[in-house]
């Protein structure tokens, strides 16, 4: 465990805030820690009725580079991580989805960011054709399970989420 | 994409530094990007000689809780992502490992963060006896396969890369 000496707040912003803690070890020794506060997300697997995984293709300013991931959002204050789900599966893709449930939940960065993502499988998906997201330029690209595969072990899918989510899936649907 | 029209640094530290990018898109709109810079990380997932999976027990300030994970670290500057792997499993666990080779890559939190981690398997694990490592507290667990995919079905396991490294193994493992 770790006692905390002092807090310094740097920065209170949109999406996340930094703060610089002052922390006391059992041993007395005290040490840094740079913290990224952040409202926590999601990220949803959405399974076609054919059986492809919806994935969308977006650039991503803070890596340089434009990434293949399963749709996922920051939960807005109060939002139920389920009905954020709901709303950013709507929002990136234009799909509702009759059945959604979560796979797991897990710290993105625990060495510095408080974030945690819940990651849900949803399923029986309608279009709605209502699909908006004024922040975010997203092409919709559905793979096959058997594609899916290939990306990741080709490297084409290098977002953490997506691997974790995606693995999860494949790895679990055999066993039910 | 989106074009860079100004940059704001927050904070430069001792691990991340912050900046606040002003971006326009191709519609002409104005979009503020909170981005945390990292200098990239390594994981690696120990695989013993009786096949049992080296995993670490430590505190996470940034999180509030212990958790349960694959050894983990900084990239120092200049630093090959090889050799930091090589060094965190020591620094971390006391072992060295004959064999060790990288499994993927990826962007942990690609919506504001430039991290990205290496993630090696090492193998040939030999115990040197000189562990060390003055920032942080950890415990070393050995589990088998069959506790590690218990572990994550229970959620007992919180953390993206350890997730996404073990699910990747245990998915690959059975096709060479």
């Amino acid at each position: 465990m770790e006692k905390l000496v002092s807090s310094r707040r740097i920065y209170d912003g949109r999406v996340i805030n930094l703060r610089v803690d002052q922390v006391e070890l059992p041993d007395g020794s005290l040490h840094q820690r740079e913290i990224v506060e952040h409202p926590g997300a999601v990220a949803i697997l959405p399974i076609l009725d054919d059986g492809r995984i919806l994935l969308i293709r977006q650039y991503r300013h803070a890596v340089g580079e434009t990434l293949l991931e399963i749709p996922a959002g920051t939960l807005a204050e109060g939002e139920e991580p389920i009905e954020c789900a709901r709303r950013e599966l709507l929002e990136e893709t234009g799909y509702t989805a009759e059945s959604i449930c979560e796979l797991f939940k897990c710290y993105l960065a625990p060495g510095y960011s408080s974030e945690r993502i819940h990651i849900y499988r949803a399923s029986k998906l309608r279009m709605t054709g209502s699909r908006r997201d004024a922040d975010e330029y997203i092409e919709l690209e559905p793979v096959t399970i058997h594609d899916a595969e290939s990306m990741i072990r080709k490297r084409q899918i290098q977002d953490a989420k997506t691997i974790a989510g995606l693995t999860f899936y494949l790895w679990t649907r055999g066993s039910g």
